[in-house]
């Protein structure tokens, strides 16, 4: 059927230039006489891979040098452990609620220390972002803990939240890349890559250095403690290589279109083109508060689930996949992550709109 | 240059079929319109993918209905926290100590509880695997760890040891699917998968449901916790999906070679060519005690490191590649897994006799 418009969450929609690319260096990677998979990580030629990639990374995110990249695994799930057994030499964390990840996060870490909900949105199901401008941060806190961008229900911090001083801890999976950040306002900033950067089975987390230390919680596994890793440059064992390779091309990709002021800009035509027509049409509805919407996750419904099956079930035969809202909410569920192109959005648009003429 | 013959001890050589695959559904797997890379791990198409694995590899190594089979991340090192950690019910583990890796699993262990160093092949460098027929194993061992082939140093269990009923785990990451096992024999037999099956970023763990509890010790990391991965076939979170597709068509390709039994005798053939003439040659010399050589990886020296340095240079230039020996042990060091043809090793050989002859 040729390449269709793939709407999912994650693993998601990668830039058609770097499977392009990957594929035609499949069997001989640029004259080593093998693939990626096959290079031994001490290699010379994975060591150019991973070093250019990190590269890469610190120029489009304009990364200060007292801050470590890590490539790791696990997930972010494995990080809702990794964190607190790092962090929480006082024992205290407080975390802000507002989606699934943040309160798995929030669950784990009650198993390190204390774990504390400063501000949830769970009242209206995590539809909002609270105010964060003055929240009781505790005295001892190591951290506070943020989901900037939730995936399952499509809000996003437009500001940070005031920590009062405290460091700030940010899961950022599903809006890596997607604009700039201001690395400095993190003391650990980390995403899974494989909603906007690359395939499922890479962590990327960037770490203040004061936050690197041996003064781990006891019995933190070794592959856990952020100092092992750090002081290998994420070679302590084997890396998930070929998924490093994969992220390395899109962070070129990324560059070649203008870098991540010049994705913001595409991020927020697509997204407006999307939701103006969401705030307009007589049968779809989004369900997020209008000031906290993702850029990159769009939930809407119709108000009438026989008619959401529908609709799912025509798009996806148009060629528009993936669009069935997360299990836990119903409904459909855009993502539109960095390598979307506005023509999936357009073509998407115009769907739903002959979609509602034809079933209003 | 082409493709090389490609000697690394892991990542390592796969099959050329299977990259071929791989290169062609890179833009769209059978018809989905997109890669596998970018499908969502809860579509039908990956849990197509991941039981179709789990299926061909239960057949492959004959695996019991009582063992899960589970699809991980972070590389046996991961591993090496997680099996105490859930395992460990009285504290105490024994370890038969016969490499860097089985060392580094002893002395992860030790900070979980009791790990016991029951036996050990240090004294000479590792070059040979310890009597294991009546080894002092402590009444009350959670269990008796072994790794089964050690890569670094070219050795190999021929007989599994005598745990006196206790569950034996093995680390099997480099002699994995290279021959027969009898699951049944043991409680854990697990392996990243980089070295003979796939692509860095997967480890197999078969675990006997009987170890697979919610009585782990308190501060695992929900993620490290065997029964979190079983209780969700693998699915808690994102798996590696990109390499858990390729240890598929592994898998498949193993089962068009004859299955296990065949590449047991394939690889025997394989390793005695080069064998031989290593106890043949008056240049180059096996560092590894005869009855316990290993299949996958044969070390060797010439007793001369300039001599070595020239043969590994000689050597890349000839297309035979990642021969340099483990730093820890030097010399040279031929890994000859499942995906090395026969007339890869044939033509090192030939490789090897000329350089004596002109070198001697």
């Amino acid at each position: 059927m040729g390449r269709v418009y793939n709407f999912s969450a994650g693993p998601a929609v990668l830039p058609e230039e770097v499977l392009q690319e990957a594929a035609a260096e499949m069997m001989d990677y640029k004259g080593s006489g093998m693939s990626v998979m096959e290079m031994s990580h001490r290699s010379k030629w994975f060591d150019d891979i991973i070093k250019e990639a990190e590269k890469d990374l610190r120029d489009l995110m304009n990364i200060p040098d007292n801050y470590k990249v890590l490539f790791l695994q696990g997930g972010a799930s494995q990080q809702f452990s990794a964190i607190p057994m790092n962090l929480m030499k006082n024992g205290v964390a407080d975390f802000i609620v507002t989606g699934q990840w943040a309160k798995k996060a929030y669950e784990e870490a009650g198993k390190y220390g204390k774990a504390v909900k400063i501000a949830s949105s769970e009242d209206k199901t995590f539809s909002y972002i609270p105010d964060c401008s003055d929240l009781p941060i505790d005295d001892d806190a190591d951290y506070v803990y943020i989901c900037e961008n939730n995936t399952i229900y499509g809000t996003k911090f437009k500001t940070l939240p005031n920590t009062k001083g405290k460091t700030l801890v940010a899961d950022v999976s599903s809006c890596f890349l997607s604009e700039p950040h201001d690395v400095e306002k993190y003391g650990i900033i980390y995403g899974g890559v494989q909603k906007n950067i690359g395939p499922a089975g890479v962590v990327i987390s960037i770490i203040r250095e004061d936050l690197i230390t041996d003064d781990v919680l006891p019995g933190t596994p070794t592959m856990l403690k952020f100092k092992t890793q750090a002081d290998k440059d994420s070679l302590y064992n084997t890396p998930p290589c070929y998924g490093i390779y994969i992220c390395g091309k899109v962070f070129k990709w990324l560059k070649k279109q203008g870098g991540l002021a010049a994705m913001k800009e595409l991020n927020e035509k697509k997204a407006k083109i999307l939701y103006d027509f969401l705030d307009e049409s007589k049968m779809f509805k989004g369900t997020v508060v209008k000031e906290d919407r993702s850029l990159m996750n769009a939930p809407f419904v119709t108000g009438d689930k026989d008619l959401d099956a529908k609709f799912v079930k025509e798009a996806t035969a148009a060629g528009f996949v993936n669009l069935k809202g997360h299990r836990s909410v119903g409904g459909m569920r855009a993502s539109i992550y960095n390598a979307m192109p506005m023509e999936g959005v357009e073509k998407l648009v115009a769907f739903m709109r002959r979609f509602e003429e034809e079933n209003l």
